[in-house]
């Protein structure tokens, strides 16, 4: 690898934001041209219509005939937490480990990313940017009897690429039953074929991508967010230092997100913050009993979709999908459709000078320990947004009325296109001023980027507020 | 809290072996005093005439007529890892957490430890020297409808005491199925009333008491190797800043340590360490199917014992207990039994001049994601080290034909006598020459203590790894 730590690769090449490749306003047309070259079509279906999946005779269960793939079924869900205590939900249940992967190669030395646009089923406009690789277990060991993904290799065989973060993470909770993929970079030496749905980008430049509306894929955001920038076994040795060669004013908030991964100064100690989680787990309970999805009783399930009785949360509906450029070019499948668009929120704050992110414990039915961290505010897959505000979830309000220049990051973004339909939430990240105390109810934390970072990459972080800190950016 | 922080507390009182309260050659006597201070007699008593405990009728499963406490199950397991690949077993299932909990607090501003004196049915020595509690749920919600354990309060009262360690641990996870317990040590301001088994201690004390075979509880050793000795958010800071305190010489073991606490020079960077987590937790496989302990075909159920056909591995026996200082004066249980003495041991090199440790992903069936990381040799109760060596698991000859001049540690600890039988192991760290190449077999792997640390702040080291890293004395 050189003399270069991986971190700071990672780090030039998020500063870069010329390609050599391509200048960066030919990106969004490029992506344009791709959906143009691979017609696709997605059509709403009954899901009693949708070619080898069908419900389990005994338990109602959306099964596939080939027992792969995923399931959707039934959990009757208790807990000690939060305005309801007690409810009923769909679940999808797909017990394998994916590779959500990018293949990354320096070229002058400089670090690029094969980033892929490729179409989904569930995606707004048909086309997103995502990583290189993004393949189910049954993908890439070939249930669908297609190709095999472009690149796998890179992934599955170790003498082929070096592996530059490599982690396991999980999936969202309050639709999947602990559902991890693993995000991967690697670092190839070799000639890369550019297939013609793949380019070249800087880290930089996929950055800036984050502030299109819906462009960025869930998966990539995922894989993004566990790019480390720093690394912590230095980091003692870093405030200071490298915020000079960002050239940044010491009062903005970058410089002071940088100067924070430096450690130091974090209003709660990294013991106070697994403290924190180790007594919320104690004292949070979360039972989870399976069952079928035709024994759901506020659930209806009919030729066309799986609905809640109020029209709440998610339902589950069917599509038809005629494509050219995947492994296989039509297939039928179901995905999650929410009721209404989510919000996804980091409240932060600067606390002895350095920014503070609020984190709450969030106890969701997937989650393989009873809460992960997540977002100050989480609501996607619901409709508290729309009820009257004295029932919304904490934080919501100061969230929305935020004055402009407050707000850090405002963008929406969609989930995944080959599980959901359609559902975006709006990413935001507000800053509160520094006057205010410091007090949060039972159930949140004050932390440091450092703090959340670490936390992440032990698998600790949700994906809903892990795919909000990829839309960081250091510029 | 003051000025100092939590982890210079906890260095200074690690560096203090002289007490205020009472010399040092005290502790054993003061031991022996409370042993015989409260009589307590244990006796091995068949399964069938344990009071409270029985066979369920279906299942064969041992359990107790509260439905509470723990029972005793079977497994099937299978696994593509290691010589063996499928095997039926015993499983203690409780599935509750309980508390190890360690009272500290300031005298002239050192830090003592409130140490008990602790008889358990399971122990070699009647008393042990464990936490100020060990309280199971059952215990602090009265389950045994006994006197409250003493100090429980601070541990359960948020206002009585600071937490300065509050972690999720697991337990031996080849008998134990995922359980865990909150390893924690609080502060506290007030005045402590200090009862006749207890005894303040420096961790400096406690530590020095870790070279005594069989005297320092396991209970206690996986609370002791949560405690930190270094502020990692500051850890780029310390290399050749606090070695000079410690007086110790810069080639000796313990400075390498102390030094390989401070970060960098690692010979697998913290990506490298997680990615080789994620990795193992991908290719490996780990499928556990409950069944009653009826059903096991290769143990036997008898009125006496629940035993393996070939004497191996462990058995399940009874006892029955009076004692006069416990909550419950006198009760019968069921303990496991180990068929031999187990090795648990790290090998330890020094790889450019930095202390690593070998660790290794162990595949337990009570694991609740496949792997933990493990110590370099772990084969407690089995009967491996009897059997023909060239079955011997991986790197155990290194460990007992290592020269003397090499053992950087050789003590023989036992584990928690409230579950297990006089179950001994022989714990090892044994430091290889510089020179030899540091190629490792797949599964292995070699990482600084300050990276092991981190694995086990976050819940991903074993309990036989973290109670050898108790016995670790930076002297």
């Amino acid at each position: 690898m050189g003399a270069e730590s991986r971190e700071r690769m990672f780090l030039r090449s998020a500063l870069t934001e010329d390609n050599r490749f391509h200048s960066g306003s030919e990106t969004l047309p490029w992506i344009a041209s791709r959906a143009a070259a691979s017609p696709f079509s997605v059509e709403t279906v009954p899901l009693a219509s949708l070619d080898g999946w069908s419900f389990a005779d005994t338990t109602g269960n959306l099964v596939h005939r080939s027992g792969k793939f995923f399931r959707v079924e039934g959990l009757c869900v208790r807990t000690n937490v939060g305005p309801t205590r007690e409810w009923e939900q769909p679940i999808i249940d797909q017990p394998e480990i994916g590779i959500l992967g990018i293949v990354a190669k320096r070229f002058d030395g400089l670090l690029y990313f094969l980033m892929q646009a490729k179409m989904e089923p569930g995606n707004i406009d048909p086309v997103q940017v995502t990583s290189t690789v993004q393949a189910t277990r049954s993908n890439y060991t070939q249930v669908h009897q297609g190709a095999l993904p472009r690149y796998v290799e890179y992934f599955l065989d170790p003498g082929r690429a070096r592996p530059l973060v490599d982690q396991l993470q999980y999936e969202q909770a309050s639709t999947f039953l602990g559902k991890r993929n693993r995000n991967m970079v690697v670092l190839v030496d070799d000639d890369v074929p550019v297939y013609d749905d793949f380019r070249w980008l800087t880290l930089g430049e996929v950055t800036q991508l984050l502030c299109v509306p819906n462009l960025m894929s869930m998966d990539a955001r995922t894989v993004l967010s566990c790019i480390p920038l720093v690394d912590y076994a230095e980091a003692g040795h870093l405030e200071g230092a490298l915020p000079a060669a960002l050239d940044l004013r010491p009062d903005s908030f970058q410089y002071g997100l940088f100067a924070s991964m430096g450690g130091g100064r974090a209003v709660n100690s990294d013991e106070d913050v697994i403290g924190w989680l180790a007594g919320v787990r104690c004292r949070y309970e979360l039972d989870v009993q399976h069952s079928g999805l035709a024994s759901l009783t506020s659930w209806t399930r009919d030729q066309h979709s799986i609905s809640h009785e109020d029209d709440r949360f998610f339902s589950v509906v069917g599509v038809h999908v005629e494509a050219t450029s995947r492994e296989v070019s039509s297939w039928d499948q179901p995905l999650v459709k929410s009721s209404e668009k989510g919000m996804i929120a980091f409240l932060t704050k600067r606390i002895n000078e350095v920014p503070h992110f609020l984190v709450q414990a969030k106890v969701e039915p997937g989650n393989p320990d009873i809460v992960l961290v997540g977002p100050t505010v989480q609501c996607a897959l619901g409709r508290e947004r729309l009820s009257d505000c004295s029932s919304w979830p904490r934080y919501l309000d100061t969230v929305i009325q935020a004055p402009a220049e407050s707000v850090r990051f405002a963008c929406v973004q969609s989930e995944e296109g080959g599980r959901f339909y359609h559902v975006e939430n709006d990413y935001r990240i507000v800053e509160l001023d520094p006057d205010g105390d410091n007090d949060v109810p039972e159930g949140y934390l004050w932390v440091t980027l450092r703090q959340l970072n670490q936390l992440l990459r032990y698998g600790e972080v949700n994906i809903e507020a892990r795919s909000l800190l990829s839309c960081l950016s250091l510029r």
